[in-house]
């Protein structure tokens, strides 16, 4: 079986990266605009297993153009297709929250369902499902913890004091597995939403952080509101230095500027979404998951 | 059977053109952005045939808000939900002109039909395909002529002695069925294209334009370079005045200065796309397709 990742332009460099940690080839996607708007998505290469890795922030657009290049992988013969989403969006809205409101993440998972043979994911954000297969009918679906890379990311630049403080209950086992293996304290947040962007945030035990320095991890950094109320708190309960790890980080550099003008010294992201602050390879753990999979047991007809 | 026409933001007012038309509700549908760039899609009010209007010029995002905009129908109670894209894109890549292409019209036409019941759309650049049902299988596809519309608005602002002048052979059945109301002749040049940019024109019989107005007919004006090509070839054989008409207008404010400086004096086109030259509303052709056809007869399971 040959296996190959095939990368858009914009993260060609995060797919070229778990190509290499895969040892498998990588080929670009070329995309041609025309005058009406239409992409003319072009496959290089091909690959009995064809790895197609794209992020979906700002999804739609992308969306259209990972259909079309599913499309053309397996008219240049491939036998799976597997959508690569370090990113994947579409996974809030499960429910309508008024009426008429589309349920984006059943459709959504149809569609990528429809079209794909597998799916893989970091940390997405899952609220009312538990498991990513009930959003994916019938395909192998993976959801890779990024909580290694982002521990990796953390060990030998803490002071031993540090402690970690997480935005919600939910996000308590994954706070703890980043924690583990630099030995961290951790300390989580309860988040009250009044709205997408309306948050009101309580920190139990916070006093623990006096002198010492906090790290707030959260799976997505979006407009920053959340870390923002969070980092306040900290302030006040007298800790010395603030620092903000997320796997996929949305924030606009007006966004991250307003995090720094907040008092949150270093924002540090994994690369799912390329940025600026993007600077953790995400590459490893989705090797090792991908490569941990049978993926020859197509579930497809 | 109740019936109702949902619009999106950008065409609502063509859509209320054609609830009107149709003797049927408008129902507005709203869009809010959330940061990462997905879509909230909301309808209001419900109908068990529900006619969703969207042209898809600049496709890629409008396609998937279309894909929720009808699952939330379905959601409201909707039996049937059709698409009305008086423009349809993706039509015309119905091959893979180079190795590894996405044949996108392939793509886009088994997604819209495994989404829709039913499809209408105005004049369809089509090639090697002889009809709209062969891109569309299963459902109800309607290719509605917008010959009627052109051909009213060119009725009473038009000298007798004026010549139509269409692109090619493939167009000349449609632009005499819009000079045979006003009684006037027609000319068809030959195309020859070297790229979606790259055109070169000549018309059999051009000197009978000599000291008559000529009016430019085609399905679609894009970045205007065909319009261009043929504005010369008509002024070099003393046409008095230069008018463009088409069914849709994609082209920019930039475009359209560009077809003034080349002697194009007045572009009129129908409101598929909306923009500041498109005034023929389509309203009356599309209203005329939509009521003739037996819907309750759903061709899906």
């Amino acid at each position: 079986m040959s296996i190959a990742v095939f990368g858009f332009e914009e993260s060609a460099r995060q797919a070229k990266a778990l190509a290499q940690s895969l040892n498998a080839a990588f080929e670009p996607i070329t995309v041609r605009s025309f005058p009406d708007g239409e992409s003319l998505v072009r496959v290089t290469g091909s690959a009995s297993l064809a790895l197609l890795y794209r992020s979906l922030d700002q999804p739609n657009a992308k969306l259209v153009e990972v259909l079309l290049a599913a499309a053309a992988l397996r008219d240049n013969g491939a036998a799976q297709v597997v959508l690569i989403a370090p990113y994947l969006a579409y996974m809030r809205q499960d429910m309508a929250f008024n009426p008429g409101e589309a349920i984006s993440q059943r459709v959504i998972g149809e569609l990528v369902s429809a079209h794909f043979d597998g799916l893989v994911t970091v940390d997405p954000h899952l609220h009312r499902v538990a498991s990513l297969s009930e959003v994916f009918p019938g395909i192998t679906a993976l959801d890779v913890s990024g909580a290694p890379a982002l521990a990796a990311a953390l060990a030998g630049r803490l002071q031993p004091d540090t402690i970690l403080v997480g935005p919600d209950s939910e996000s308590r086992p994954w706070v703890e597995s980043i924690a583990r293996p630099p030995g961290l304290d951790v300390l989580v947040g309860e988040k009250q939403r009044f709205g997408d962007r309306d948050v009101t945030l309580v920190v139990p035990g916070i006093d623990a952080v006096r002198g010492r320095p906090a790290v707030l991890v959260d799976d997505m950094i979006s407009s920053g509101t959340t870390l923002i109320a969070c980092a306040g708190l900290l302030r006040n309960a007298g800790a010395t230095s603030i620092t903000a790890l997320a796997t996929h980080c949305l924030a606009s550099d007006s966004d991250l500027a307003r995090l720094k003008e907040n008092g949150i010294s270093e924002v540090i992201a994994a690369d799912s979404v390329p940025g600026p602050v993007a600077t953790i390879s995400l590459a490893p753990v989705l090797a090792q998951a991908i490569a941990g999979q049978c993926w020859t047991e197509a579930r497809r007809a």
